[in-house]
């Protein structure tokens, strides 16, 4: 059930609670927008998160000044994705076709270094299927060097929005081109960094990598 | 000058300041996370910016409560461009290619009739050009309806990494995959909503639309 924070009052037909749907969104879209408050001010810092289970992570430096004021504050984490432009016969009635997800909560550090090397492992693997077991194993100063935090997914909210635009009745037959122009993020070929061995192959979770 | 609030503190090296480079990722995105902070807490939700000189502007519905609390309250705007996923041949230094923008200050609504009618025109004429003058010209109760706010682009930063992945030296002779896995977003073919003529070309606007 949505909170009396996360209910979508203004088109409420685009409000979505379920959690198979926010977790798809969350699942397609690594990067979120993460607010905090501090000073009394807010903060919006665009940040890669991961899922696992019922929470989301992300992480940061451990020397970041800001994520170890936010361990214990509240956050509110916006993930998004732009689906299309919608172009309506009047301006009023222009949107964008998206799906985001907002959650919010209190941040939190995991600190336990095995806990945290286990959500490290998953994030890795989360983007990139696989991955963690081929790279060179992690350090303990880098480990120590990173910050995860995390937040339950509990007080959370879908919005999306799909389909043509939606003209008043009496505007539909002017002859002004409406109509939406779909995106999406696409995927170009692998740079190989120069010290990859000529011939090389990209591993499968490099070609197969999509996003949104 | 970056302030103390904007200034790039971890890998300062990615941080620019002038308005070049700020003007240049605002204009090619305009999705933008904007932070508030209401009743205490941290809230970020997606909407569409514009850039009219020296501000950006955002609009909603007159009726969303939110928007209405917003006026005079602080605020943050952050727009990011995601141009590519970066491997490296440890975890700990994959990262992502972005470009993105936060600026911080103090939201106004922009109340004056002719003035919102103003900025409305250019959001519509910023994002595809030429179609306000093509478009059902906009009723009162539109304008009414709509609320623009804005900020001043003054205390502000860009944010870019571009590149290859940085692995240790002596990480490099591994015989892992390391490179960049390049993203961008693209365009498909106009959707004609169902009721433009058959045969009825869509305008440049959309044809040439591009984002990022």
């Amino acid at each position: 059930m949505p909170s009396d924070r996360t209910r979508v009052r203004r088109l409420p037909e685009r409000g979505h609670y379920d959690r198979a749907t926010i977790d798809a969104i969350l699942d397609a879209m690594p990067i979120a927008h993460v607010g905090y408050v501090l000073d009394g001010a807010p903060i919006v810092t665009p940040t890669l998160q991961w899922r696992e289970g019922d929470h989301v992570y992300w992480h940061g430096s451990a020397a970041s000044r800001m994520l170890r004021k936010v361990d214990g504050a509240e956050a509110c984490l916006t993930v998004t994705i732009l689906d299309g432009m919608v172009l309506a016969r009047s301006a009023f009635h222009h949107s964008a076709n998206y799906r985001s997800v907002m959650l919010l909560g209190t941040a939190h550090a995991v600190t336990d270094p095995a806990e945290k090397a286990a959500r490290l492992e998953r994030f890795v693997n989360a983007v990139y299927p696989g991955r963690w077991d081929i790279l060179r194993p992690m350090t303990e100063q880098e480990l120590k060097g990173t910050s995860v935090l995390g937040m339950p997914i509990d007080e959370a909210s879908a919005k999306i929005r799909q389909g043509p635009p939606i003209d008043d009745d009496e505007d539909v037959s002017l002859d002004i081109w409406a109509g939406v122009i779909p995106l999406n993020y696409s995927v170009g070929a692998p740079i190989p960094e120069k010290h990859v061995r000529e011939g090389s192959l990209p591993p499968s979770h490099v070609t197969n990598f999509r996003i949104g």
